[in-house]
């Protein structure tokens, strides 16, 4: 089986690999074989990295309705602007300090470049703060060294240093604020490890961190140039290349232009990072900062808790779609609105098995089913959990089989449809999705299962060529007789009947009226789920040349079975009819 | 610094661990040591895998366009539909056919179940193309074996053997067709390795491939439950353990859940295998099938050819929007409309920068840009390799700063601000994107630019206090004798002044107005870039207490440094009235 693809036109001439262009030599890596067992340190920078990405930014009252929101869900660094360079920022720190909106046991982090006039103002910005992280960056790459600083690493090194020193003489000018600091040599990834371990390192002597006061160092994926393993090792050998690394809190900040950001901080941490930085649903710059959602609930479907709040994601992502004004992607991790959706026939078919079977082991049990472990194919978590419901989960349109218009009666309407009645109408509702298109909604599927099963709602409207319209019956020992008012057509009368039960006696009324029945299956069950005492009958019939089901819904046992009965002859009679028309 | 997150209320005692059901045990694996440097097979499966997760399946014509996009893009393996599960998949495959519209080198994909009618609909499908790939699945979770299927693994392997000896037997319905196999053990994360070994070992024996007749062993993440690290270890691992593995395609077909579908793909390629199933823009069940555009431009950005042609990703995008009915996001990799723009100010300047500098390399070298190595800053691609403009490339908001206002008035007018008029005009612009937030485009940073600038577009709007109506200049030796046609306020007329330029002489004509004026600094360019012959020139003057930026634009050289110090001047005394109606 040959391979026939051909080489495009595309000038891969302009590019080198990045192997070519940064070396990360670690063969003796370890940590592909770790495993993520705690939640690292969060820092939420949708207020800084994300908010200046935006088409439109945040204004104060949504950077207010953003910040409460991170508060909420559990994060205790944020970082909330970049002060020094935009007036909007500063003043938004000043308001949080001023308004008493950071909690005590939350740490705002501000950005500055390492320029003293920056800086100053910096200081300027969170001053009152009970604590704050002072986040000093400066550009470190081949590439910005070359074009855009044009100095040599000696000058890059320089100006780190000096603004570490210009962040701890101005330090004094708060002293009713804990100062933190963080150095990001930014754009890191372009930037030769060894040159990032030195920057960071002679960054540290001039901050001095402690055990009890480290330093956080953020190696930053300004923008993602490799595959993940790639930067996965880089942390790695960078967290044996840190000085004194008990001083240290090793923080990451990958972005996704490759579309791997949430792996590349997953298994950075794996390679022994300690922090995180990332937006909610990845926003951030060009494709995005790591999504910080994807990967709190990522650790929580393992049975990690993320020391973040996703009970309400729908919730979340309004809020976020509010301030952010971008939608969050239809199919984005644990959150779109598609992902706990299955539209694929098989898999609705097993997702109603697996409901049913946690059903069954929890009753066994005797526990409730949120007791027990979540195991339903194709949800890798339980909606419920994320605080969304299960009405998205099972969707239908013309792909779909049997499996999620059952499920769908089922949870709406308390209906258990036998196997080979689904099968039949999933039929009908396929030439419906075949002929339309599109999605079929619960209640689409539900008025085009009244409509071929069950008599119309409006009794002016008659259904079909028979009516029951009351029964009588009397037993004696294994006979009864069965005394029927029908409606046959536009006429009225009083049959009489006898069999071993009604449903014997009622076919032999039908057999007098001229249709050769036989009975092949019958089922029925109470609807208790729907809170009334109705009870469903299912039988398939013969009719004359046609096998087919009815469905019958009575609060009399009896009665729904004779109605599913009626059901069926209908459906039967309506077919012919329309065979004939299409002849 | 202590970490002050706090459990929280998820209910984590519902999930165990992937490692606590799955084991996947490999120390010695060889992957993070490899690097990608060629593209694998690649199979798009929109049309399957793709379609089945719409919330609009398309209909025949949109499938049909589908179809020959990714024809026209170079896939050479495509899954076209589930023919016997659908009456529109079936008919499709059947147009595609009977139309004509398979290249000789294209090879259709069809998916079918494991089951007698279900495969011969199949081969109904497919009678009379040249050749197709009958790709046969069954589900092999322990999940599924447990709570779908109700049977052991014999019975799993039962289902999977009896299908494909099925093929074989149907195979000869389609004398015509060269048909080529696929088994995919379905859910294959939630499979035990040795299981899913044993499976795929035992449907090798039935097919009997050869090295010219390979079998396509393809194992899915149906639910993506780990790190990416996790799925390539297991491809190492089933690729180690493969019968004759030089008779079967390793094929991987991940889906997103965890969001890591896209680095599980790169990863499990690393780790042998041989082709990927994916879709555009990661359309699939739920959160998707890994996204084929983010693959194959990963690999370009490398240098790799992809093989497949993304030169015109727009038109791609905007084919792939009609056939899904879905939108691609804003921050999709490589295709979404912000994943090439910088609103910071910062990356803008870099930016800036990176093309400057990449110009004068080229020029240096007497080649085109085209030819050298791209290198921009926050650029990891070419926009225009992907068919993109430069013109999303920098967006202004209310955080940009200096880089992007400069770099759109160089790119879109030909004009190329000296540093210091960068950071005047950028706080005027800062101004209104502050007042009125949302972004700026670069019309209205050319409309606040003539505005503050420029004299008004129409000559009956007049601007400012003065205007030169005309000049004439006579030199002899150092002397310039400058006349000056100008209108002062309401009023017109002729002044004469002398120096040793026009500049000087014209300073002395201002000075006789009543305006102290001194020339900081003054940079003029021709402006070629735009077509005409045009000069602009830029000076900073003292005007009276005031230091600030003049522009001025003309034919003339000379002429255009006497406007930008009227553009001064008047400027000057604008601001001092705002001033004095502010007071």
């Amino acid at each position: 089986m040959q391979n026939n693809q051909r080489p495009s036109a595309m000038p891969i001439h302009k590019y080198r690999p990045y192997h070519e262009q940064i070396v990360v030599d670690l063969p003796d890596r370890t940590w592909p074989s770790k495993r993520i067992e705690k939640a690292p340190r969060w820092c939420a920078v949708d207020l800084r990295d994300g908010n200046q990405a935006l088409i439109d930014p945040m204004d104060p009252q949504r950077k207010r309705v953003m910040f409460d929101l991170l508060v909420k869900m559990g994060y205790k660094e944020i970082e909330v602007g970049f002060p020094s360079a935009s007036q909007t920022d500063f003043d938004f720190v000043r308001h949080l300090i001023e308004d008493g909106a950071i909690p005590d046991d939350v740490t705002i982090q501000v950005l500055t470049q390492a320029r003293e006039h920056l800086i100053a103002r910096t200081y300027e910005a969170i001053r009152g703060a009970k604590q704050a992280i002072v986040h000093l960056y400066n550009s470190t790459s081949v590439l910005q060294r070359d074009v855009v600083f044009r100095t040599d690493k000696q000058g890059i090194i320089d100006i780190a240093l000096e603004g570490a020193r210009l962040c701890k003489t101005y330090e004094a000018t708060v002293p009713e604020t804990t100062v933190y600091y963080e150095y990001s040599p930014e754009s890191y990834t372009g930037t030769e490890l060894e040159f990032a371990a030195e920057i960071c390192n002679r960054v540290m002597e001039v901050f001095v961190p402690t055990p009890e006061r480290k330093l956080i160092l953020n190696l930053p994926a300004t923008v993602e140039m490799a595959t993940p393993n790639v930067y996965a090792d880089s942390i790695e050998w960078m967290s044996r290349h840190l000085n004194h690394r008990e001083n240290v809190i090793l923080s990451l900040h990958p972005h996704n232009d490759r579309g791997t950001g949430i792996a590349a901080a997953e298994l950075g941490y794996l390679a022994g990072a300690d922090r995180i930085e990332g937006c909610l649903f990845g926003n951030g710059e060009r494709t995005g900062n790591v999504d910080l959602v994807a990967l709190g609930v990522n650790m929580f479907t393992q049975g990690i808790d993320p020391q973040i709040d996703f009970s309400d994601i729908d919730q979340i992502k309004r809020t976020v779609e509010y301030c952010n004004q971008l939608p969050v992607p239809e199919r984005s991790p644990w959150a779109g609105d598609l992902v706990f959706t299955a539209f694929s026939g098989s898999h609705q078919d097993a997702i109603k098995k697996g409901f049913e079977a946690m059903a069954a082991r929890a009753a066994a049990q005797g526990v409730s089913v949120d007791e027990i472990e979540w195991a339903v194919p194709y949800l890798p978590v339980d909606p419920k959990d994320l605080g969304r419901s299960y009405e998205a989960v099972i969707r239908v349109n013309s792909q779909s089989g049997k499996g999620g218009v059952a499920y769908l009666l089922k949870a709406d309407h308390a209906l258990d449809l036998p196997r080979k009645l689904q099968i039949e109408f999933s039929g009908v509702v396929q030439e419906h999705t075949d002929a339309e298109g599109g999605e079929v909604t619960s209640a689409e599927i539900w008025r085009i299962f009244q409509d071929e099963y069950l008599p119309a709602a409006n009794p002016a409207e008659r259904w079909g060529r028979f009516e029951i319209l009351s029964t009588e019956t009397q037993s004696s020992g294994s006979d009864v007789a069965l005394t029927v008012v029908l409606r046959d057509g536009d006429d009225q009368r009083t049959v009489h009947a006898r069999g071993n039960g009604p449903i014997a006696a009622f076919l032999e009324v039908l057999r007098e009226a001229g249709h050769e029945v036989t009975l092949y299956d019958y089922v029925e069950h109470t609807m208790a789920a729907s809170g009334d005492a109705q009870a469903a009958a299912y039988v398939e019939l013969q009719v004359d040349d046609q096998r087919l089901w009815g469905v019958g819904i009575d609060g009399d046992i009896s009665m729904a079975s004779l109605k599913a009965i009626v059901s069926s002859v209908n459906r039967s009679i309506r077919a012919r009819e329309r065979e004939l028309v299409a002849v």
